[in-house]
């Protein structure tokens, strides 16, 4: 080891989805929208020219802040964003979460809420979900530095009404809630009605899946203008200028097209609805879908093979080799034509197996 | 006073120059490229489609990555990219930056290494320039936390000899170097050839200046593999996609017109040694210059009244109320047009000014 390695942070880093560079693979493993964003969003970068790409970004985005706030009815002092909902959360971390007392998240969770724990040196607890994956509000009483889920959650799907939502919130006014939103456009109800009675409160949302996104990187959070400002202060100690003029352009414009908006994650409710169904028929089952995602388990077949068989039949899906999910997959939202190739595969499959286990009987 | 707030991270944010949006206003205030970028960029974002946008970029920004690799010689695994130059140092303090030894910067220098140094909690300590502006290499000697400087300086402009710059990087073989060179590319030798020889040097520079691109927000480090290894662990655990679709395209095409490259930053040069003649001959003086703006101060005008006069004509420029540089200015290298309509308002006020001083008598 060299000298300078002593004072060097170390870290565990976050392993994101593969991102296969195949086009031949269908690819239901990052979540991603599988329609193209609004058209307006294309022209809008078309239209980006090099007078304003030599220029520094409006540090403040305005905006888009501005597109935000009109488009969810709130004030401009309201809105935070940043590049995607990640650096949103990892700022929040960084501001809000510097007490000595353990902020709390689920057992199961999206996992990069250790990694920015440790990275920051946050001390944290989870509370385990109950045996129906469900978040239990009474868990989250008592004394804590913070508290963060997501809702829907991940990679579970599984959403908690805004009632035991509220229940936390009002349990823990002394420190921030925050609540991770990336999946709520997909049939959840949103926290975002409660940030002007509760100031403890703050709501996290991506482009990344409902407004098809994710390469351009855009996440924001709503709260009570007091939270934006310190959210604000750190960012602007960390880097300026994050939100590039693309991601600005794009951004407005994906606001723009309501009408796209709604119809794309209609379409993908409607997909995951029969999807579910056809993998019911096959011997899956898991909790109620409320994200752009299945949370599933088969009866007969362990999750870990029916990963490997898809992947190498070309079809990438999630599978986290972690506690009491480790006989799931996480299976995204594509078209319905890619949902059929799923699901002709594995009915083929499984069909191969048993043959194959009756023959050996 | 809330009690959630006793947790806050409280932080004196960076002040980044003003962005006024008034077209008229010749903007000399915070060092972009008056020439737009190379014409492939803006093809580039034409380019771009909603099937690419939909999907997250690739964690590694490896097109990105294997171009600026390319350009400068080096392996691509000695190459780290960010969003902008100042989410690369950020990403630097937060990673080498951990011990209880005081990090080294000079006196006046750029402006966010104490912002990053509070926010992370690091401890420092400033080393002043000597009375021409200069880094003093044996102030860096001894033992510290690590050293981070720009070459040339800011807002001085000043050029530390590459010798100059291996002493420092030779006396601290235990701690990390940092050679910010932002500026670089305006008539600065790069400490770059020094990184196999150092494995405690990073060398940092930006697409925000010579490369017209400060909207698009990308800046890189090269340095030895350990020491990238080290700041991507960290940095996908802070966001593992901080690059959107549109940064990789542009910086990718950027890289791509080498000849525009040189004609720009060329012409850049030229028109800094006119103007710098000019002023010479209105009665400014300052250090030789080796970025795209010029750091001057008046034998008799104080700076801070050309500011504002400057700034009530239209004509932005940067000036610093701080210790020791507060009777300077900071003014960015722009076209040749615009920097003559400077020179004719600098010569008609200070005119106006003896003028009014001589009638006083």
């Amino acid at each position: 080891m060299r000298p300078w390695e002593e004072y060097i942070r170390r870290v565990e880093p976050y392993v994101p989805g593969e991102q296969p560079q195949d086009p031949y693979v269908i690819k239901l493993n990052t979540n991603e929208n599988p329609y193209p964003p609004a058209p307006g969003v294309t022209r809008a970068l078309e239209k980006l020219e090099g007078e304003k790409l030599r220029k520094y970004p409006d540090p403040s985005a305005a905006g888009l802040v501005s597109a935000i706030a009109r488009r969810y009815g709130v004030n401009m002092d309201q809105v935070f964003v940043g590049v995607g909902s990640d650096d949103v959360l990892a700022m929040c971390f960084l501001t809000f979460f510097g007490g000595e007392k353990p902020i709390l998240f689920p057992d199961i969770t999206y996992s990069f809420y250790d990694v920015w724990a440790s990275l920051f040196r946050i001390p944290y607890e989870r509370r385990p979900l109950n045996d129906e994956f469900e978040i239990v509000p009474e868990d989250y009483q008592g004394e804590n530095g913070g508290v963060i889920f997501p809702n829907p959650n991940a990679p579970t799907g599984k959403l908690l009404p805004l009632e035991a939502v509220e229940e936390i919130v009002r349990a823990n006014r002394d420190v921030i809630v925050i609540v991770d939103e990336a999946y709520i456009d997909f049939g959840g109800v949103s926290a975002l009605p409660l940030i002007d009675q509760y100031d403890n409160l703050l709501v996290v949302q991506t482009f990344s899946k409902s407004r098809s996104l994710a390469g351009m990187r855009i996440g924001f959070a709503l709260g009570n203008p007091r939270l934006i400002r310190y959210l604000n202060d750190v960012k602007y100690s960390f880097n300026s200028y994050t939100m590039n003029q693309a991601a600005i352009a794009a951004g407005v414009a994906a606001l723009e097209d309501q009408k796209y908006f709604e119809g794309t994650r209609r379409q993908i409710m409607v997909t995951r609805e029969r999807t579910r169904e056809s993998l019911q028929k096959l011997g899956f089952s898991g909790p109620d879908p409320a994200a752009n995602f299945l949370f599933v388990t088969h009866r007969d077949c362990p999750a870990e093979e029916l990963f490997e068989a898809l992947k190498q039949a070309g079809i990438y899906v999630r599978y986290f080799k972690k506690p009491r999910i480790d006989n799931y997959l996480r299976i995204t939202i594509g078209t319905n034509d890619e949902m059929e190739r799923l699901i002709e595969f594995l009915e083929q499959y499984l069909k191969n197996r048993g043959g194959n286990a009756d023959g050996n009987v």
